[in-house]
């Protein structure tokens, strides 16, 4: 089959590969529905993370069961299923505790943006819906896989309770999944970091109730000013720089939580200013697999759109395309048709 | 009066001073029952803090009112207090949260190793009884101030539940403190990180379950073994060097919670790291004023002991030798009698 593949710094190419194989018993076999390109995937393509030799690409991923290993019980080919992209066994005990993205047997998924997909533990990885999904429901259903189940998890990390002021930094597609998920949590306010208009505009759509477009010292004011100097009960931090994670931290109030979900690339912190900042942290990868049955009801019933994120829609054959155009910001998330 | 200051690196004086006076209306004046050394007083003590100059010693308090500032309302000469190291106002968006050590009018408290002591922010900060506790109560009263509402807000911060597994990282006085106070939450097993065999004692008489002598890497095996490989739900750290927090962090479970409360000294975080570590974190000066109520009712009808933690007990005047046991680790804790 042709699935893509990146060679190199900006070197994305749609070519051959084999296709997937059962190789465990515990394994299953999707036939994608749409896969789609992660904000993540731009680190190896920037060349800002190392690479062992050239790499399959794709960890989101929907689609429908084709084969299952002898060990699987839970799905049947036929099944449309949605699996997060960190794969779990979801019996361990750090699965049982909800943090299934640190279970004992963890993989991260890859090769997902290809026609087909092996999906290890298949049994604890994936959650299938009792019927067919309708066609246009596709993309909110991608989305939980990773780029809505990771901005979940920032405001589940973050405890946005009923009332709470949140300010979510980061307008990628993460940060905009963040605002909605802070916004189904019943945030009195969510403050939105953002200089991009269209971005801003989804923002609002998704509940954000204040844009801030500044960023450092006159960013920090802003949010100062907006919440009459007290900062914020809870905080995304959906990028993983220093910079971002020091407006999170500015941004917080004694007290508060940031949940912070942008893997840190050059993130350190110095314990004693942590510590008299007076936040608290919680971060690391999502464990959407706690949150997918909940998520996949709420696009089923169409309670939530977290498909508009996706504001580039393309054929897989023209991934490479879509890679441009998230790395020159023309696009904030990009859908591959299969 | 004669009071304790710390003129450089191990050398404390008991000398004279001026006696405190009212100097705000929101000032209070008080007659110390007792006052004593922590473990924190020790940093400056070794030279490891930097100084500006002769400092006056002590922030644990506890004593009988004798005179207030005209704006003072909710306690009056006569009355016995007890207060928090943190000064506070109780009524700022901070304090109203429950974190009064980040009070937006904070003042860190000084000069309590004395016969009299000026309180500011005296209605936020000191809570009175309603009659005089009798006086083989006054060590543990005085350990709420401090060293108690310390170690119990290491608990608070590490989410310490019914029937959860919880490590406490230090058996300084503070340490000890923590194990009282995750046995009072309710803990189901309660792992003392100690080498000392008096420290020990004590832990397991506050509620530990388990003592863990290895430091390190044998350290963390132990606690692996001791729970199944899992990692702990809560790990209180209460030492505040990196060797210390890597110790916490290395024992707790994904999706786990450190409480911090020990002052970081040279200690950094990588940011990735803990990212794919996932554990949370909560630390600062402990909001000791949310606590004291309660607290003060524990020890008041002896639920609790934790003045049992001072193990050596001298007149003020012989203050230099209280530092000198600490030092030297003859003493967990010193108690100065006035």
């Amino acid at each position: 089959m042709l699935a893509t593949v990146l060679h190199g710094p900006r070197d994305v190419r749609y070519e051959h590969v084999d296709e997937p194989k059962i190789l465990k018993p515990t394994d299953a076999i999707i036939k994608l529905s749409a896969t789609c390109i992660c904000g993540s995937d731009l680190w190896p393509y920037r060349g800002l993370q190392p690479m062992n030799g050239p790499a399959r690409m794709g960890h989101e991923y929907c689609g429908v069961v084709v084969e299952v290993g002898s060990e699987v019980k839970t799905v049947k080919p036929g099944q449309f299923v949605v699996g997060s992209f960190c794969l779990s066994d979801n019996t361990c005990p750090h699965c049982s505790y909800g943090f299934q993205s640190s279970c004992v047997q963890r993989e991260f998924m890859s090769g997902a943006q290809a026609p087909y997909a092996r999906i290890p533990l298949a049994d604890g990885t994936l959650v299938p819906t009792a019927t067919m999904p309708s066609d246009d429901l596709i993309p909110s259903l991608l989305a939980v896989s990773d780029v809505l189940g990771t901005g979940w998890y920032a405001a589940d990390a973050a405890r946005v309770q009923p009332g709470s002021t949140v300010v979510v930094v980061g307008d990628g597609a993460v940060g905009l999944m963040g605002v909605l998920a802070a916004r189904q949590m019943g945030a009195g306010r969510i403050i939105a970091m953002s200089r991009h208009k269209q971005r801003q505009e989804l923002a609002l759509e998704y509940g954000a109730t204040d844009i801030v477009t500044e960023r450092g010292d006159a960013g920090v004011a802003q949010i100062r000013a907006l919440t009459k100097d007290v900062g914020a009960d809870s905080v995304l931090e959906c990028v993983g720089t220093q910079e971002s994670m020091q407006q999170a931290i500015r941004s917080a109030r004694p007290g508060s939580m940031i949940g912070y979900v942008g893997v840190p690339h050059g993130v350190e912190l110095d314990g004693q200013s942590l510590f008299f900042s007076q936040i608290g942290m919680l971060g690391g990868p999502a464990p959407v697999r706690r949150f997918l049955p909940q998520l996949m009801d709420l696009v089923r019933s169409r309670a939530i759109n977290p498909g508009k994120v996706f504001d580039l829609d393309l054929p897989l054959a023209d991934v490479a395309e879509g890679y441009r155009a998230m790395d020159e910001r023309r696009a904030i998330k990009t859908l591959l048709r299969v």
